[in-house]
């Protein structure tokens, strides 16, 4: 079973908007094992639109198109689609009842142009749609099945997760499929090949694969079985068996991030945390409280651009700066202990480092960048080189990521030392 | 005319990359009144991506493909271009010859799979690539010119520059055809398309037309004449229209953003900035630092999310908070100013809101934020409500992007200031 995904919408071929949708779907199919083969992103314009319709549905067993179901005249998907299944759009009673009602819970005026919504192509299924006016839409053309939904990101995965997901459990091979994925930092794709390999033979079940998104290494598990209790427990059994091998290298599972499992670890153990950033310049704090709750966690930061400011926020000695330098070892250490006592917090993470593209040095070259970590106990740095080959952008957002994985593990090996004192 | 993009790569139709890419050069085609109507994206397959051109080429003048041009064995843009076109790869020893002088260059080893990126369809050229080791391809088919060029964004840009662009330039109606964008913040689409009407009609030269992108509208104005220079001197003199219309909603042109217009007038002007963020938590300073050369201003930040360290590192008495609610206009005015003087700097910016999506009230709703500017002459706090739709990243960014526009405005005026004292 291969996939198509089709995009409609000005905004996106003009370059306007950068189609994330896709990526999303594939990302999903892909934990079906369901390969995608082609994303195509077409203009509102009817007959580009039946084109591509056409086009995929004859090389591919599903296509899922997003956008273009809205209630204005450039919004063509439905009549693209009746045109590629040669039918007509005819009038589907429940879905305009749908959008009536859609407008007088919210006591607004429904448009003349929402009456559209309510047409689809003969022979074809409304999708209900719980968060928007725009019913969705599922056909059959060629040997294909057609799924339409809305181009707004939070429609879309809604309608993904109620009528196209269990379409894809149900399909997939009569059997029943579960999928877990873990996520991982601070190892090699190859490196995690070498250690799950007998695992990642082809004609295992379940199958497991890896993918790498800078630095992080996702290990995908898809195991199938006779019943749905069958696969569950093959694929728990893979998991456990991977954690196992793996250990501390997995951060988490599904959606987490770094600073989502940083942010639970603190929450879980009660801890506060302060940041004093210089070259990261206020990324760290952003990411850390990118989560809502994040409260419970993160006090304060300094942002210490200026030598002068480290010096006077931080009260890191001027002389310390003159002889190592701002971007050195010695600074970092003193920016995350004056931060920490400063802050009373029970942890301080410092960053200081060349971001680029100017200012390197052959001894202190782009991409130089230390991070420190501050607790009750003791300070560690550490010297990251990033090298110099890549953006000011990357420089910044690999050393947040590597810092806040610095201080998962140190969190976990506290967690493991309160738990076996020597 | 009219054009279309294919983008090549497994990690782009798996949704482990974002397809950029693409929305890059359409806007850049856009800006030739080249529309793009079609955005493919094709694994790394060859009959896939040999269909995909062939189905591009027959449907528009211009077919531009990123990826699939490197020396491993899932590189598959030459071969599915060469089947597309009916012609066997041929060796092109000068391609050879620059690949190997890539090399020695840099005193690595070239690999035995760089010698299959110099062979190329017959019938087509090989385009010159300054920055890595593929050549790109032109060739024709159907009616189309097709562009083959390397996906890595930074040499898929610069081939633009060299090999593509030029040749539009050249093709523009055998006319010569100029362009201009302005970037604009702080009004609405429709506010613009009123001041601008009689510019925007659609039989008129230059063309006139507006894109709204988050909070910014950009205006895109395409001059056409029988030589440059005439279509020069009339691109500019509706730009100038513009200005005189606009005034200082204009914050820049082609790729400006808010906070390089502002970094930019801090430089010029010699001031120096500090930070205090609550709601935004360190995105306002990392804003600020995304820019090269941002030290000239940034000096310090403060990023205090507890209410105590709004107290500990800023001063802001417990007692006003208490009072008023850390998110209230007093506490941002004491933020700001308190910041001022502690950083020893001439501007202090603050945020202090509620982000969501919980901590909303029925008086502090999830979007209200006040934000504050403080000066050697004045303080000035302005209340946002950003409204309990939108996510809370969104409040996040659109609190930074309101407020740094806010001072954008103040140094403007207090420039026009300096010059006509009352």
């Amino acid at each position: 079973m291969i996939a198509q995904l089709i995009s409609i919408g000005n905004e996106i071929t003009s370059g306007q908007t950068v189609d994330t949708n896709s990526a999303w779907l594939a990302q999903r199919l892909a934990e079906f094992g369901v390969p995608c083969v082609r994303h195509q992103t077409i203009a509102d314009e009817i007959e580009p639109i039946r084109h591509a319709i056409d086009d995929a549905a004859g090389r591919s067993d599903l296509v899922i198109i997003t956008g273009g179901l809205g209630p204005t005249p450039d919004d063509l998907t439905r009549q693209a689609l009746a045109d590629a299944m040669g039918v007509e759009l005819e009038f589907h009673e429940p879905s305009l009842q749908h959008i009536e009602a859609y407008f007088a819970q919210r006591k607004r005026r429904m448009h003349e142009g929402n009456r559209q919504q309510a047409y689809l192509p003969a022979g074809s299924d409304a999708l209900h749609n719980e968060r928007g006016t725009a019913p969705g839409i599922r056909a059959r053309l060629h040997n294909a099945d057609i799924y339409c939904v809305p181009g707004v990101p939070s429609e879309m995965r809604d309608m993904f997760a109620v009528h196209i997901r269990p379409q894809l459990e149900k399909q997939s091979g009569g059997s029943a499929m579960r999928i877990g994925i873990l996520r991982t930092i601070g190892v090699s794709e190859s490196e995690i090949g070498e250690r799950l390999k007998d695992l990642m033979r082809r004609d295992r079940n379940p199958t497991v694969g890896t993918s790498a998104a800078d630095l992080v290494i996702s290990i995908r598990v898809v195991a199938h079985g006779p019943t749905r209790d069958i696969a569950q427990s093959s694929l728990d059994a893979d998991l456990s068996e991977i954690r196992v091998r793996l250990g501390n290298v997995i951060f988490g599972e599904n959606d987490d991030t770094v600073e989502s499992a940083v942010g639970k670890l603190l929450i879980e153990r009660q801890l506060t945390i302060a940041t004093a950033e210089s070259c990261t310049g206020g990324l760290v704090a952003k990411r850390l409280t990118d989560l809502p709750g994040s409260s419970a966690y993160l006090r304060s930061g300094f942002i210490t651009y200026a030598n002068e400011s480290k010096t006077d926020l931080l009260g890191v000695p001027a002389s310390l700066i003159a002889e190592h330098g701002a971007v050195s070892e010695s600074v970092a250490k003193a920016m995350a202990e004056n931060c920490r006592t400063r802050s009373r917090t029970d942890i301080a993470l410092s960053t200081t480092g060349i971001a680029g593209p100017t200012g390197g040095t052959p001894t202190k070259p782009v991409g130089l960048v230390y991070v420190g970590i501050a607790t009750t106990d003791e300070t560690v740095v550490k010297e990251l080189r990033l090298g110099d080959n890549i953006t000011r952008d990357q420089v910044r957002e690999r050393t947040v990521r590597i810092l806040l994985n610095m201080l998962r593990l140190r969190l976990l090996r506290r967690a493991d030392h309160d738990r076996n004192p020597s």
